[in-house]
């Protein structure tokens, strides 16, 4: 049976409150994941909280009932508080009536197949959680395997980057990986890597793409350093039609990946 | 001459930071631009701020003094600031060493000139400032000819709408409509209205868009109204590869913009 809890001093609260921070979530290696939507989506990827929390309103949901008495079944925490609460905990003034804290997947290269899909998206020194969240959901509906973070990256597992994948985070691949430990395990097999730039000579709808694919992503200000364009197999660019020259990082994976599925039908 | 101006108390300096809230936006008729990037684009634009706040190390970049010197000879008003203050008008810890406060345009639909471009995108009830800023920058990117925002958006002269706009709030044409204004003048003249839907049947890669293209993007949320869906002259669907059901809507227009882009060639 769910505890009560009422109190901002309760220890799972505090606790459950520690996950927005970076440092809390590496030593517990546990993240946050708010709202029936997003929580449903991790029980259909066989993902259940080790903590739930939910307001009265919230489990009244046949849904989330469901994902309640699975969660204690599995040996899991299930805690009852206020909207208050929280509120308190993940950050927000209208906050979800449910929040699971799941454990972090295990994020070496090593446990990445890649023959397991077609297309994969690699982000390099990407700092907005909100993009990496954003390119996760982006590549869960183009049908790539997942997101390869490399150097020094914002957190795949921050409530933000959470929120923004929709429930990706849980159907996605993600691993991280220095580039020099990237370049190694890209080298080990087939692979095709792809990086967008304005030098570039080709137009990426004309570029032949091979399977598998790595769409290689720079980081929002500066785009990619030169020696990982010189590493890339294939260089595009993606005319700008306007002033800009560049655009968001998120929206540069999407165009990209899109469009190498397009040229594979 | 620039004034030296210290005091939070300052009324230049509650004036700017006023800036950031949508009412002060709206009576004063102003918003908000950051950094010498930005800054920079608008003047490219022909387009100079009223008022331009600077730390002393802003104002030392040519670029940035030229466009200080050019405020001050079109009777605008520049201040030269501290860090502190440019940090608590920004609202920013780190703040941009450069300011600028541009008056907002006229944002009726009887300013479009829909022959000046293919491809013009529209959004629906639009609640996130972010996506409004990525979908200009996009658009702008992909030689579209503004954006036209429909019911209850979020404002595009919001401080986050403007920052992820790159500049791109000073070269797309922005437009605000009930969606029966927007209805009557869309069909007052030639235009194709085109949505995205879950419902569709045709694949957006196989479909065949006009000129002028009008692209309908819905809210986060609930994605278009069944009644905004039957009046689109074509309705397509975005295949969902994995588990997902949608794209975060600055994504789908991008992804769309830039095949109907495509399909042209």
């Amino acid at each position: 049976m769910p505890r009560r809890v009422t109190a901002f001093s309760n220890n799972t609260v505090k606790r459950l409150r520690s996950l927005r921070d970076k440092k809390a979530r590496r030593s517990e290696g546990l993240f946050l994941a708010e709202g029936l939507r997003i929580i449903a989506e991790a029980r259909d990827s066989k993902r259940l909280p080790e903590i739930i929390a939910f307001s009265a309103a919230g489990a009244k949901h046949p849904l989330a009932a469901g994902i309640i008495a699975a969660t204690e079944a599995a040996g899991g925490e299930a805690i009852e508080t206020s909207a208050d609460i929280l509120s308190k905990m993940s950050g927000k003034d209208n906050p979800q009536m449910l929040l699971g804290a799941y454990r972090q997947p295990e994020t070496s290269l090593e446990r990445i197949d890649r023959t397991a899909a077609p297309l994969w998206i690699a982000a390099q020194a990407l700092r907005d959680p909100g993009n990496i969240g954003t390119i996760l959901r982006t590549g869960d509906a183009v049908g790539a395997g997942g997101l390869i973070l490399i150097d020094d990256c914002a957190d795949p597992f921050s409530v933000e980057a959470v929120r923004a994948s929709m429930g990706a985070v849980f159907t996605q691949a993600i691993a991280t990986a220095s580039w020099r430990d990237f370049q190694a395990w890209l080298r080990s097999d087939a692979g095709q890597l792809v990086g967008t730039s304005l030098k570039a000579t080709e137009d990426y709808l004309d570029a032949t793409y091979h399977q598998p694919c790595f769409l290689l992503i720079g980081n929002e200000q500066q785009g990619l350093p030169e020696p990982y364009e010189a590493e890339c197999d294939l260089l595009v660019k993606i005319p700008m039609a306007g002033r800009a020259d560049s655009l968001n990082a998120a929206v540069a994976a999407a165009v990209m990946a899109f469009s190498v599925k397009a040229s594979w039908r």
